[in-house]
């Protein structure tokens, strides 16, 4: 990127404390990959012992990194794994070059770490169609392996950013039969974001112990419910990847620890929401929620339909309570509606209902209502019981400059 | 609105000399829907003998005019008919009050023209969610109806604008059997542009002599590949609407002339592709053809992915030739591709195949081609016989401003 970007309006105040992760070691490295004067590749080593469980964008036209991450993900193994990813090249539509650079970077890693390279996975974010110049990361590995250490998660969660604004993390720390379980996360990712995961790296780390199977049917179920309720623009990345790794550390076992699940449910919708606060151009954070439809499937439909609607963000943007854009955006959906069965919600505000503006409604309301920067969209279809939430952001000329002019 | 728009740089030169279309009538007036100081209000009187088409928004909130043209335009009459537009006000989600204003001005059209109440049919196109002052528009119409006159289009299509920059208009006079047969259709619609009709309304007239059911066979099958085609910003109005008055003044039948059906897909592709130019904020005309596709469904969808996503528009808006994006959008568009099969093409130039970068191609060729405000993006999926042809503008800071300041 030529020049930096301001940090956005909805960043959190300061990256968070994070909980030791027993198990896992990290390092990070300036090693120009494209970017100049900063970090831009992560490496993590995580002991004997540890599972890894994996989710990964849908895209026809996935990326060489991400393809070797599926066929290695599900396999079983008492070795540890390594986690390598640089930031400013997703090596993606590179041809066969592109597998050969996986190849190198998980084999000299393996070389460097002592992991079997099987174990060894990589991911890539940047522009696309650009040859990796993985060279540079090899070149870097040794000093990588010999600084690893006990995690500074905030390092690692600057090394992987691209045009990210801050960098984002969070943890847990919770009981289970009275013993404690850790839990941190990183994660990268601020435009290309749509549902099927976006163009985000989510790097999570344990020491519950859990097998592969449960692991990665958990994080499944939960991926659902956070990383693919988010959308910035609509668009999918070819390069995304999600990594949770647990490393067995704490002793305790979580298969049957719902207390568990929820903690990680929390850092995964904290991380995906922090997505979000720094979409390309954000200024408003929008939740959007959809009730009363007669499917799931017709709720996240709806919802997806006004949290993608360049009208319905243009005018969040602008601070305008236009509500005509909800309509609009439920009416193209496909999903079932009923013009006049709608009922439509700014924060607590009845806007909408009976095919109408409500009789109580005054536009003074709505517009106060749209000039903070947390923001709550509910609608009602009025046909059903089942719902859905995203979260969004709005529409702005920060997009339109970061997009026009960043060759991503 | 409260500034006027610049003129879009892709607009045509002037408005078309358009054929006179014997049986049509046209007048205009200035009624203050909502606009200041200019016309906002059509009324077309059609001889009787007229048979009628239209194609409407197939959006679940549509507007009660929508509903009222739907309801009558399969109804075959011997009566002429009669077709009131107003711009300021789209009497979208307007509950029962909304029904109301449909009711009370087709029943005072009928009065003033003579035309039955059921073959008069109404258009409303700008804000939603406000109630149609129609008085105002009754008001007019004694005014309107004795200024009935031989059509001038123009002045018709600067009454229907709303944020269009420039009044749209194409016509065409072929020759059937030796006879002259003319075609003359306006347009307005810049924003909320998105296949299934787009926040458009059309009104085309001819004097061919056509049975009703053949006609709207017709105009079905040429809405597909014409106004269905068209792309600004994957948002769909709740009022669109595309009425076809044949009011076989020519004597001449059409219905097995396939030269006429060119000649009126030749006039719905000219006023489409000048919706397109009119794109809110649009700076370039673009072109998505999509070819090898493994079905027609897989080529559409292609295209459309293409066509309306963010980072693709952003990235034309700013002249960068990323054919990053291009695969970034094939891949999520959920249809049938192969990153390795895929081949790209800027006009001409080659620009990617195998998987890859085509050797032959440097970035010059494809940034020099990007400064044109016309352009062709091509991409073979390579893995049928199957194409589709999509038309889109950029995402420029101009949509931002039109979209985050004005209320529609």
């Amino acid at each position: 990127m030529g020049k930096a970007l301001a940090v956005s309006p909805l960043a959190p105040a300061s990256f968070p404390t994070l909980p030791d992760i027993g198990g896992v070691e990290i390092a990070t490295a300036a090693a120009g990959v494209k970017y100049k004067d900063r970090t831009d590749v992560m490496l993590a080593r995580l002991a004997p012992g540890t599972t890894m469980a994996g989710v990964f964008t849908r895209s026809a036209t996935r990326s060489a990194p991400v393809l070797d991450c599926q066929a290695k993900i599900g396999t079983a193994s008492d070795a540890g794994a390594a986690i390598l990813v640089n930031s400013g090249n997703s090596n993606a539509f590179t041809g066969g070059r592109g597998v050969e650079s996986v190849q190198a970077i998980t084999q000299s890693v393996a070389n460097a770490t002592g992991v079997p390279v099987e174990r060894v996975f990589t991911s890539s974010t940047g522009v696309i169609g650009e040859p990796l110049p993985h060279d540079r990361i090899i070149a870097k590995l040794d000093d990588l392996a010999s600084a690893l250490e006990a995690a500074n998660m905030e390092h690692a969660a600057r090394a992987i950013m691209t045009t990210d604004t801050f960098p984002k993390g969070a943890g847990a720390e919770i009981m289970v039969d009275g013993q404690p379980v850790r839990i941190a996360g990183i994660a990268k990712g601020s435009g290309m974001i749509a549902p099927d995961m976006a163009t985000m790296l989510v790097y999570i780390f344990t020491d519950a112990q859990i097998a592969q199977p449960p692991l990665q049917a958990m994080l499944s179920r939960l991926t659902d419910r956070t990383f693919n309720c988010i959308t910035v623009d609509s668009d999918t990345s070819t390069s995304d990847t999600l990594l949770l790794a647990a490393t067995g550390a704490s002793g305790v076992a979580v298969d049957d620890a719902p207390e568990f699940e929820a903690a990680l449910h929390d850092v995964m919708q904290d991380l995906a929401h922090q997505v979000v606060r720094d979409g390309e151009g954000a200024t408003k954070f929008v939740t959007v929620q959809v009730t009363g439809a007669a499917s799931d499937a017709d709720a996240r439909t709806h919802a997806l339909s006004i949290a993608n609607s360049p009208l319905v963000k243009t005018a969040i943007a602008g601070e305008d309570p236009n509500w005509g854009r909800i309509v609009m955006a439920i009416g193209k959906s496909g999903a079932a509606a009923d013009r006049d069965r709608l009922t439509i919600r700014f924060g607590d505000i009845l806007v909408a209902e009976n095919g109408w503006v409500a009789p109580g409604y005054a536009e003074d309301q709505g517009a106060t209502y749209m000039q903070q920067p947390d923001l709550t969209i509910t609608v009602d279809i009025g046909l059903g019981t089942r719902q859905a939430t995203v979260w969004t952001c709005d529409l702005t000329h920060g997009y339109i400059s970061i997009n026009a002019d960043y060759r991503s």
